[in-house]
């Protein structure tokens, strides 16, 4: 099969290996279509190695058809249509997933489409609700508000009861975007001051950060009391002065969380939880899809790109059966 | 009656002063302890204001009994003994409670003894259990295991089924007084180093901090992955650079809350949770009072010099009845 590793020079090379074989407790799928993350970016760049025992080829998000099952599981059959959560290996012909991180995926729904939930949903759902524990009734700050997680993490906010959910992106098209996946208010952060935008509105009960650098100590200011931050990313830097003042009186939790090196037990409790709460909107379509581009697996570097650029909104994903 | 007034020049007045009312949903309390706290410290020194509403007279916690009981409180009668955790005014003969921060006091304690209990018991429930939620089977570490917060914070861990019990003092013999309050590992800070105690213990999975300073960073490395961290004061500064890979990578939570400032309605609600799980062990004696010393109304100087002095173990407690 077909598949996508990283070369000593940072290039990526497509090349022929073996398929996987399903494990214990695994589904072999066979992809069709696999989704770019700016993890992928990170790890292609040195600085997010694959967890111990995942597969060194890159991807962390599939959908497909069941190709195979392994010894042990119960729930899905070869043929069925499935997305999945993977530790690493998406990018390829055939990807193994431990069934805790499958879910089904509905008909109506293009391979790519699909493809728009697996990984931000894990990611929305573990941060903003589990850890997060952003309850109905509470107003939500997403950054990057028209990222693939942004356009999830800002949905389900609101089908799961925020009060108000404010967004920030970087252009004004951006921004009307995201007023049309439920953003009570864009903030445009090149016109705009996030922190004066949410101080007129009283603060913010959650924020879901990747940007991290400067944005930890305006975060800070911009939660009302008892304020939960949580960062997936640092993308400006890891290392900041923080003044815990503000984070004493306030009563706030700084937080944050990666996903990919979580025992899968744990993303098995959160399938099960996301699965009841959250995939019942994928499955009847009110939770949408927000593909940016789909890319062949042999142009993964001009996906790679886009992904770099900044100029996406919603989800790159590569496509196998494109060559 | 008489109160304990902070003047222009930081110095302490014994005031003269009307007596307060028990107004809606209050208790009338006629004080026979007060504690000292650290944050009367803060106070007086003009870093910790009373909130909104509250007196200006220092002191957050009492014991003594029943006086009056105002409109619309249903629990308590006069002649109740009882202890209070208090928004201000404990220093005083007098002093009122909203009844849903008010719990009963074994006839087995001296009122000294009991007053080693409301701001400590109140404080480690609120952050170490509700806010943290360390769990039966995790790992403790507290910092400033002898104080009088830490004396409580160690009792409650090991009664509340915490795998592993550490705290750091800053002497042999408080180290000691930690290990018979349950305590598996005391470090002695001035001679060993809490990161490379904890670190060969595998981590901590939360941390109750009053440091601050560089012991952010500290705390961070000490522990275990889904770590909490959580801090009540920042002794040693409240700015301090953080690197936020480790946070990140960790899946750390790094928390601080005080507790004077919160509404009524979410202390009662503590009230309610600490007196199912913790307060049953206060009635029988398992959770042991650590009383410091004791100092007259009249002596409030010396009392507070003690505080300052770090030289205590316990709870420093002011006795209205000694002049």
């Amino acid at each position: 099969m077909r598949a996508v590793t990283i070369q000593a020079d940072k290039s990526l090379l497509i090349q022929d290996r073996a398929r996987p074989d399903a494990g214990d407790g695994e589904i072999l799928i066979r992809v069709e279509a696999a989704g770019v993350n700016r993890a992928d970016l990170l790890q292609r760049a040195g600085f997010y190695p694959a967890p111990p025992g995942a597969s060194e080829i890159l991807g962390l998000e599939v959908v497909g058809h069941v190709e195979a099952v392994g010894p042990g599981t119960t729930r899905f059959k070869i043929g069925d249509r499935v997305c999945a959560l993977l530790p690493g290996g998406g990018y390829a012909d055939f990807a193994v997933a431990d069934e805790g991180s499958v879910l089904p995926v509905p008909d109506s729904l293009s391979a790519a489409e699909a493809c728009c939930f697996p990984e931000a949903v894990f990611t929305v759902w573990a941060n903003v609700f589990d850890r997060a524990r952003l309850h109905p009734g509470e107003v939500f700050l997403c950054h990057g508000g028209t990222s693939g997680i942004g356009v999830i993490a800002v949905q389900m906010a609101r089908l799961l009861g925020a009060e108000s959910v404010f967004a920030t992106a970087g252009t004004d098209e951006k921004c009307a975007l995201a007023v049309t996946l439920g953003v009570d208010r864009a903030i445009n952060y090149k016109s705009e001051d996030f922190v004066t935008v949410m101080g007129e509105a009283g603060g913010a009960d959650v924020i879901l950060d990747m940007v991290g650098g400067d944005y930890v100590a305006r975060n800070i200011q911009a939660c009302r009391p008892d304020g939960r931050i949580i960062n997936i990313a640092y993308m400006n830097g890891f290392k900041t002065e923080v003044d815990f003042r503000p984070v004493l009186i306030k009563r706030l939790s700084l937080m944050a969380t990666t996903l990919r090196a979580r025992p899968i037990a744990e993303k098995r409790r959160l399938r099960d939880a996301l699965e009841a709460k959250v995939w019942p909107f994928i499955m009847d379509g009110t939770l949408r899809p927000v593909l940016d581009s789909s890319f062949a697996l042999s142009n993964v570097e001009a996906a790679h790109a886009r992904m770099q650029s900044g100029q996406h909104s919603g989800k790159i994903v590569l496509l196998m059966g494109e060559g």
